[in-house]
């Protein structure tokens, strides 16, 4: 089963390393001209060239029309698909796919696999998102995370990662919750749990919150309760959960922390991308 | 907002644990005829007379016509439902209602909570049934749970509160997964996995296999592999997930343990029926 | 270098166990007469023939005379020695061997081995000594031992084990200490501690109590503060930390639990007596 | 009680924080003129003034004659000792004080206390030393320490505390050992040991090495089995563990960290410190 020939498109220093693990495992895999991934590097009509999954980048696109490359020339989607089309191509792998690609893609019988939206991915990367999240309180604080009194904002798959590795470092972990179930589960592994609209009361105990929920949770009126010492960790999706704004003005601590997996842990980000291209790869080319 | 007034019918001993504590918080509470549980006790009149909501027994039938009680005299359903209709009260709990229970009842415009019906019920109960499953795997080994290999069948609340329970007492735990999110969370968590289709290979590697998914699972040709010193708990609801006559004739030493929380854990099993009641009570009654 | 041969002298259950073990791992076994685990059962003389080393029983007398023997014929320890001596067999292991017995022993050259005094087996022991508590606390309490306050009184090998134990199993624990070294530990080790001259403020808190010091610590002026409700478990060596009489007087349940490992787990205790006789074996007929 | 009245010399950000943690309990202190702590600063008449103990910096000296300032203008120490003489002043705290100065202060009956050398505080920096190599350990590596391997060598304090907060935040641990009594508790503490004496045969084998150990473990000889990709993280007391000149010359990652608690958790380092002033003042002072 090593039919598996794969051509990256795009590089950042994660799909770097995807690439030597890729052929590491004894699949074929090319790289593009503009990454500094390769000795031999392809153009496009030799990166399809008996190719069968097209990787593209994280994000996958900016313009919602060309890949996102750092360097010229330019890719456009149209052309792209087209030419995957011609090769019989039908696996296209990226970050951040939005739906305008997806439509594109699917005219030409291409289907997309937009990582994030992988659920094992999701999971997966909450791993080194609460690890990185760790790392940055570490750096921001003059305590230790051992011992301190740490909110998380969110039970969904960052708030449980986190909240348990949090717990395992050995601090005093409260989690929020919004519905008798969660809050179940939050003492059911040995948290403290607080529910949501009790917030304000309890805000200013924390040395350190981090938020994990994609909504704007920490706004002014509980900003405004929070201490002055208190790091704000936001690992929401973009814009965040904060009102920056306010934080700035009141002299709060908070920092906005998205894409942690690839930038604090970039081996284990690219170890999970590679373990879902080829899970997926094997069942739809089997 | 102590306008909560309850009426417990029947009675095992975490009821009297159930009556004792919802006294102690302040609300009203009356116990029947023939419970062990208090000095006043009431007739059925009596005890529906200004009275909000009933609490029949854990199951509250088990010929789906009467009230399960152990003594005379007995109570019909239909009977109940007609007094209760009578006096005003329109909330009834009660364990395991049958679904000819619950339309009767609708027909009186009585509300049914099953408590294992509730998904925080359920969730909380997970954690005396984990910890009276490794109770009985305690009082049946000739070995130390620490550093024995564990194997939990099923990631489910059960799954989930007993596999982290285990490493925390020190066990090398394995959790079986069906799906790959699953698996994603079960390494989360840092443990081990296996898929269930795997099983077969590793089987004979446990010194614990606890089962909690309610199928067939560990039928003869798993059970032929398992090695004669292990111990296997069966959680999951009747008939269990093993074949027991198999299990029999090779003499494999397992165990089918149901209703763990109401026997190994009744203060605990009580305190959580008792904040599901109040809880559905401030909301049903606000 | 199979060259270790050993003759098991008397047998519990555990020595059973030890007998099979050893014998698994390719080394020479043979057990005497009146003990219920071999077939080929030996009188003394064929015992000690080509035998290097002699197992005792746990303990290994309770006359300070005579080998401790359930059953005819009883072998006195004078007899016993003089034979070893003959057969040039300079290694005796046994459990609680008393000072009388090791001075008689070192006039025919035979060196004692404590199974108790070599500190490697009684850290060891902690581990089914500490589950064997918690399984007994579990057994007669109807609460759970997750979210339950629990206090261990000393912080010694037994002490750091079970406590440790007990948080993993999601116990809200607190560790007694006497100094500032060991308050720092249990700090370290994400414990709660309380200094044992202040253990009167809060003794009425917990729902368990283990105590592993040796000595009267829980003298009626801390019982008469205890909760009728809590469990009190003492782990220390004979005669115990607890006022029984006082505590029977009062209805407190305190339990006295010596010996958990050959009772809770014999296959554990077994494994540890084996490593400590063959290591020293290895290392003094090198 | 609140006779304590501290004067604090010289002064990094740690004892800023001291100085203020010192003042918020509500004893009295006094800073010294060169430095940056107080608003109203002393010359060394008016810190001696009415104060009872002397609080040097850390380390306390640096030519064994002088008080380590940063600036101009140098206090000598006898100078120092026969001013806190003449004031009556018998208490002198400090870190790394050398034998020299320790006799000639008890020449003037002065009592010196260096922090190091107080266990707890030993015992209680260990925990921002762990931290602070977890931290040193995630910035360095491209990998997650959450199912790393990780290799902890030496089993002291920071041993200890280290490889209990890396199982805790999800590593594969293992620690090595010289004697069974460490093997035992290694292994009660669920986590893997490894004999010193065979690390040759396993170094290639871990994601991240921690060495805690005052020695020169990780010669050439092991260096060189080393994977290129592992980390190398050393906290022991200089000279530190590791062969770096070697290190060097292949390309490992060796990393010396010394004093990590002041470095990247001052505020939980200067409550250490606090917390053993003041205990020490107190017992001294009564």
């Amino acid at each position: 089963m090593s039919k598996i020939k794969l051509g990256i498109l795009g590089g950042d220093y994660r799909y770097k390393i995807l690439f030597d693990m890729i052929k590491k495992e004894g699949y074929e895999v090319k790289a593009y001209l503009n990454t500094y991934i390769d000795n031999n590097k392809n153009n496009l009509d030799q990166l399809l060239d008996s190719t069968n999954a097209v990787i593209a980048p994280i994000p996958c696109t900016k313009d919602n029309k060309t890949v996102f490359l750092n360097d010229e020339p330019t890719i456009k989607y149209d052309e792209l698909f087209e030419l995957m089309h011609k090769e019989n191509i039908h696996l296209f792998f990226g970050g951040v796919i939005p739906e305008e690609i997806k439509i594109k893609a699917s005219k030409y019988n291409i289907k997309c696999f937009d990582y994030f939206e992988q659920e094992p991915v999701a999971v997966l990367n909450a791993i080194p998102t609460a690890e990185g999240a760790i790392q940055t309180a570490m750096q921001e604080s003059e305590i230790c995370i051992f011992s301190s009194k740490a909110l998380v904002l969110g039970y969904g798959r960052c708030g449980k990662v986190l909240s348990n590795m949090l717990k395992g470092i050995g601090a005093d972990v409260t989690v929020s919750f919004r519905n008798e179930k969660d809050e179940a589960y939050i003492h059911a592994y040995g948290l403290k749990s607080i529910c949501l609209s009790n917030l304000k009361c309890v805000i200013d105990k924390y040395d350190f919150i981090f938020n994990t929920i994609p909504a704007m949770i920490l706004d002014r009126n509980l900003l405004k309760r929070v201490n002055k010492k208190t790091i704000i960790i936001d690992l929401a999706q973009a814009p965040g959960g904060i009102d920056y704004s306010f934080a700035r003005d009141t002299n709060l601590k908070a920092l906005y922390c998205p894409g942690l997996p690839g930038r604090v842990a970039p081996y284990t980000a690219a170890e999970i991308l590679k373990k879902t291209i080829i899970n997926i790869c094997l069942s739809q080319l089997a």
